[in-house]
């Protein structure tokens, strides 16, 4: 029988929402396209993500180019170690990932250095999976595409393996923007490329993917943040450090993990409530998410903290969708490096410091007359001494390699207050970073149902000829979508494929139309078919014109996943779609129960 | 004096609409950032095309890759014809577009072949604009930015150079989405590239860039379009063929033009209606738009007829923004011939057609008999005559090389009549193809205004203290932005930084929010000065809260253009905005005139 997976594919690429890219020329490994319905449903889902990073967090989103210069990926670290360790068949050249290859016979093959690959291989005596052949040499193979910005090969240009460098890249900017203020935020929706060795985990695994990331930017002495009181009862499974060790996750709320120290700090406990609200917003099944925390190991040595959004999936188990991570000041510091740059904020302070400063005056009235032409440079060694070292009642200082003493009398020196009223920082980064493409097979996943219907309750014709008596399929397949990220949002179907019909249903077409109501006419087959047309891609409503309509301008709305129907009146059809769908009317409210 | 594109440019980097990519290592021609106003400009841009073509004309958007595969882009000719002249300076290596170097001394300089333009060169004497070298051979260099898929540099790939490819690779499954019925249409939002020799127009010419294409595939038999009612009133500046010749623009009617033979169809006419709809929706001007038609020998030989929108700005006159065309068959012709596949639609006929046939009938009764062995080949030899060449009363055939004579009654032959129900075609496609990036600096430019605001009437405070006495500007950059299309589309300003007006400020904040309205809230410096500061970044709405607001709860909203103000209830102030933004709701009616 085919899996969940398999079933969940053949329904994508029957319908439109996703099948393999250039299917016409055989197809190329780790590259798919959306269709007309994956498309639109990932459009809904991005514009989620957008409501509450930046409509409602106050996150611009920003827009930078995909192609990057080698500067940015050499600071970054992607041109040195963004790699994975590769080996070929001597025989047919397949290539292969050596740490997937060894996973058998050793523990966390991916730390494993290319050398100890090699040696691995060669001991156990690992062959090529597809002919058998000897398996060559293994070494790190550069993820990113190359290519190369303008004639002649002279500079290199890289296709960016995360949105994530932009933001970094344009801090200078995004600063001043954001007026010199600590903390903020920007984000970026896009494609990003990871040139896999060899991917074979469909749709979860591509070379080209779409990225959501934001990038905040804090102050690193104060990570609490300003809303946490909205989310500290939210409750989700968290997965810690310690629970990973026992095997145990824990349902548990944000404040209290926090409280407890299991997340490091208020602001990526917010960051995980985001998480929580976006995933479960869009169709995610709540008790299908978790929330990992990585092992000391895993992490990366720079970061704080950092824990993966990881949803469950019938074929691949736990899959990690988001990551969010406290990256400390690690990005900053290795741009400011690389362009030479300061990358920083100056930082008021609420109350000016007042710092003590010892100052040493010299006595240009004694040292000038005694020393002459050597009286400016003694005079700035003296400067440059430090309380200690003027304790005593005579000074040695060494001057252009000549020893000189100097009288305590020549030398004045006190220490003052100054005040201070504020620091140049490096602000740390917290990064929500979204995998847009395996969020959206999830919410694929969790939406699709097979069920038997029942016999449908057909709307009756009343008037004279009567539909034909029709054969409604008693099994359905059913994608309950969320009604505002479904791709097709309202289905008007004239009971018959008649000009009477077909008219008003036109119109109740157009004024959806103008409301921006994606809306899909069907008028082939009879009605029953066409109900499970629409289920299948998850349309919430099917709007229904039969004879009754001629009489009373009234139609009848049909609810996707009840199937039951209500009538309604034609006159405000489009505000009532757009509540049911946008503004959380209840589908009781929308008509008459019938 | 900086002329408006540099102030334009100017305003652009200082406000965060858009800046150069990599400032941070210097820049890189051809690469620009949209910063986070810009960005958010960009996205509303694209969502009314969204509007127009994807959800009321109903052409779903798709999204294939960025990377396509080398067999793609043999058959779109790209890999092939994609290229322009280059030469490279011997001296300082520099390279330049050979034929922008000889615009001066040739006529149609892109017309001429390397060799010709080597020849130009060399008895022109050009010299290298740099330095003054020697120039090499001019070749010609491909445009696409080559990459490889996967390890070992065995799969070559190509960033798309446009993203209508990715519509006819997917024909096959774009027509069963639409169930095998012509007219459909597939769109595309999404980066395209272009890795130009030395970009030097900003802007303007890119090396990422955004398109927005449409390719609709229509029945070659039919041109017309069910809608053209809807839009033959409209008036457009049209610069046809024969206006070129004469250096004349024409306003005209769309229903005059394809009556007068001007635009070759009602389809081309329509889409010409639509992207003049889009254009000025989004904020381009209509008296600095127009159309013009390729002429003959600038059109693709396969082109049935092509139309550009330019848009007229102030540094680079009339820019090609959008280009309109009628391609025929010739995309689904390449990609059947490179992947020998049938990429066409079998159309039904309404009634069927009756066709004569003429069929040959060998008696076998007497040719098995007589040639035995051979009797098999000769009857399907004669089976594939035609009825002239059964007129005589003997037919000589020729089979392995022996002739061989037939008696006529060995062979009947008669014309019968069959129906037939349809047949396949291969559908004509129009292509209205959109290049964002030009169409987001036309609107900027147009919508950018330095103008003597005048004293502004600044808001009275009644209680207490008083504001300390403005300087209000009385010049003011103003962008007039369509609200639709502003990035931030409402401000709310306490008018002075306090608890007491900050608070009331925060909950409308939070009710705009809510509603998806992008909202700034601005404390900081004389309200007269964060009033310039949003016109200058054409918000269109700016929400005062003083302290009438604390026994009234109203508020000020000012508007951007007329910087008149009406006092509105805070109630409902959510509403209010999204209808002024998006429901036409005039700025009379949203309160009480002050």
């Amino acid at each position: 029988m085919a899996d969940k997976y398999e079933q969940v594919l053949e329904l994508a690429k029957r319908r439109g929402f996703i099948w393999n890219s250039f299917e016409l020329y055989g197809g190329t490994a780790g590259f798919y396209d959306y269709g007309p319905l994956g498309a639109m449903l990932k459009r809904r889902v991005e514009n989620i993500w957008r409501d509450i990073f930046v409509i409602n967090e106050g996150y611009y989103e920003i827009e930078s180019p995909t192609i990057g210069i080698e500067d940015v990926f050499i600071a970054s670290g992607h041109v040195g170690g963004f790699s994975d360790p590769l080996t070929e068949c001597q025989k047919c050249k397949e290539a292969f990932r050596a740490d997937h290859l060894v996973q058998d016979v050793a523990e966390n093959p991916d730390t494993l250095s290319a050398d100890e690959l090699t040696e691995i291989i060669g001991k156990n005596n690992i062959k090529c999976p597809e002919c058998g052949g000897r398996l060559g040499k293994v070494y790190e193979f550069n993820l990113m595409f190359k290519t190369s910005i303008g004639p002649g090969g002279k500079r290199a240009g890289y296709l960016r393996p995360e949105t994530a460098q932009g933001m970094f890249v344009d801090f200078p900017r995004l600063l001043k923007f954001y007026r010199d203020h600590l903390p903020f935020g920007a984000t970026q929706i896009g494609k990003a490329y990871r040139n896999e060795i060899s991917p074979r985990q469909g749709v979860i695994r591509l070379r080209e993917f779409t990225q959501a990331e934001a990038e905040i930017f804090i102050d690193p002495r104060d990570k609490t943040h300003p809303k946490i009181k909205e989310v500290e009862n939210i409750e989700l499974n968290l997965y810690s450090q310690e629970g990973q060790s026992t095997g145990e996750m824990q349902k548990m709320s944000l404040g209290d993990a926090v409280k407890n120290g299991i997340i490091a700090h208020e602001f990526l406990a917010y960051c995980l409530a985001m998480t929580s609200r976006f995933l479960i917003r869009v169709g995610v099944s709540p008790e299908k998410l978790r929330f990992r925390q990585h092992m000391k190991d895993e992490m990366a040595h720079y970061a704080a903290d950092c824990w993966d959004a990881e949803i469950l999936s019938d074929r691949f188990g736990w899959v990690e969708v988001v990551g969010i991570a406290d990256r400390t000041d690690y990005d900053l510091k290795a741009h400011a490096k690389q362009s030479e740059k300061e990358l920083s904020v100056y930082v008021s302070y609420d109350v000016p410091k007042k710092i003590e400063r010892f100052i040493v005056k010299p006595d240009m009235g004694i040292l000038g007359p005694k020393f002459k032409g050597k009286a400016g440079k003694i005079a700035n060694a003296l400067k440059a001494l430090k309380a200690g070292e003027l304790s005593g009642d005579v000074i040695e200082l060494e001057i252009d390699g000549e020893q000189i003493k100097i009288e305590k009398d020549a030398v004045k020196f006190e220490s003052i207050t100054e005040e201070v009223h504020g620091e140049n920082i490096i602000p740390h980064v917290i990064e929500p970073s979204f995998g847009i493409d395996r969020i959206m097979y999830s919410l694929l996943e969790h939406s699709y149902f097979e069920e038997e219907a029942g016999k449908e309750d057909v709307i009756e014709e009343e008037k004279g000829e009567g539909t034909e008596a029709e054969e409604v399929e008693e099994k359905r397949i059913v994608l309950r979508l969320p009604p505002e990220v479904a791709p097709v949002q309202a289905a008007v179907l004239p009971l018959l494929s008649r000009e009477e019909l077909i008219k008003p249903g036109n119109e109740i077409v157009a004024k959806l139309r103008k409301a921006g109501i994606l809306v899909a006419f069907d008028d082939s087959g009879t009605i029953g078919r066409r109900y499970r047309r629409n289920d299948e891609i998850g349309t919430p409503y099917s709007i229904t014109v039969d004879y009754q309509t001629l009489e009373d301008s009234t139609v009848t709305i049909r609810d996707r996943d009840t199937m039951k129907q209500v009538r309604a009146g034609m006159s405000d059809i489009a505000d009532s779609i757009y509540d049911l769908v946008y503004g959380g009317k209840s589908f009781e409210d929308a008509g008459k129960r019938i």
